[in-house]
């Protein structure tokens, strides 16, 4: 299936110069969402996955449904204030400022391979603070897989201790 | 399955006096995960929905592995700035202040089936501005699905024109 068919392109969003890529049109196909679900799991399977992490917002809609089709748990990674439990914490770099991801100190249990799931991989860098956190907690990541990778980007250099799955490049 | 053994009850968050029910314990519960949406889709399968819709964030956990499930797609309700097209917009109460949620223009064919899921029927409040804006697109409404809904609130009571489900009951 040719999924960039179903990506929309927003230019100059969220600023200008920026093409911005709008899953949305390609989430509410009901063929494209489930070919791209399936096709990430299959990706992903070999590695024998005990659960998926997603950081919010849009790694929830590609990771909770990853983990169903693989018969496995999910756990978000969210924004500051959102997780009710003990959290641990990490910072990441926007280009102006910076933000900040959490994961409840319980979220995975030392040893659990975890594959970390979102839908874009531009530079890396805010998946590299759900990466942190993971490891901090003692989870072995065993991939990280995205819908659509920016090759022109590298954001791969920034992983490039890991295995690195994405279905749609640009 | 007893699903509220495995749901985490957080006392005084976000404030004093509310018991937060935290369902990343069963989220991250490979059993209990499978088992909540399918027993969802299982409520929803007769109405034939032709999409979901799910207000950000914990909508998103739940909407779109119920979307994978049901071979349907899935349509995200985001806070202000989220969305890169075209939008329309319903603002809802919190209990200080007002909030903002969007979808865009285009989300609905009209006339579509839609199910509404999110994690958690309070008072109905936050879900009724997503109500509003699948009406305003001219979604057909058939069913509003919640894992978990708090009875003693009431919320069934503001959304009595639709088919109100849940799983979990409190």
């Amino acid at each position: 299936m040719e999924l960039k068919q179903k990506i929309r392109e927003i230019k100059d969003f969220p600023q200008k110069g920026v093409c911005f890529k709008d899953i949305t049109t390609l989430l509410k196909d009901s063929q494209a969402f489930k070919y791209s679900i399936k096709s990430l799991a299959e990706l992903v399977a070999e590695k024998k996955p005990d659960v998926i992490v997603g950081p919010e917002a849009r790694g929830f809609i590609i990771g909770a449904p990853l983990a169903y089709e693989l018969g496995i748990g999910f756990i978000p990674a969210r924004k500051p204030g959102k997780l009710p439990y003990k959290t641990i914490e990490a910072q990441y770099k926007l280009e102006y400022g910076s933000d900040i991801i959490q994961m409840h100190v319980d979220a995975i249990t030392p040893g659990q391979k975890v594959v970390i799931a979102d839908d874009l991989l531009a530079t890396g860098g805010t998946i590299f603070s759900t990466v942190e956190l993971v490891e901090r907690l003692k989870g072995e990541i065993v991939a990280i897989a995205f819908l659509i990778e920016l090759t022109y980007l590298n954001g791969r250099e920034n992983l490039s201790k890991y295995d690195v799955h994405s279905i749609v490049k640009y």
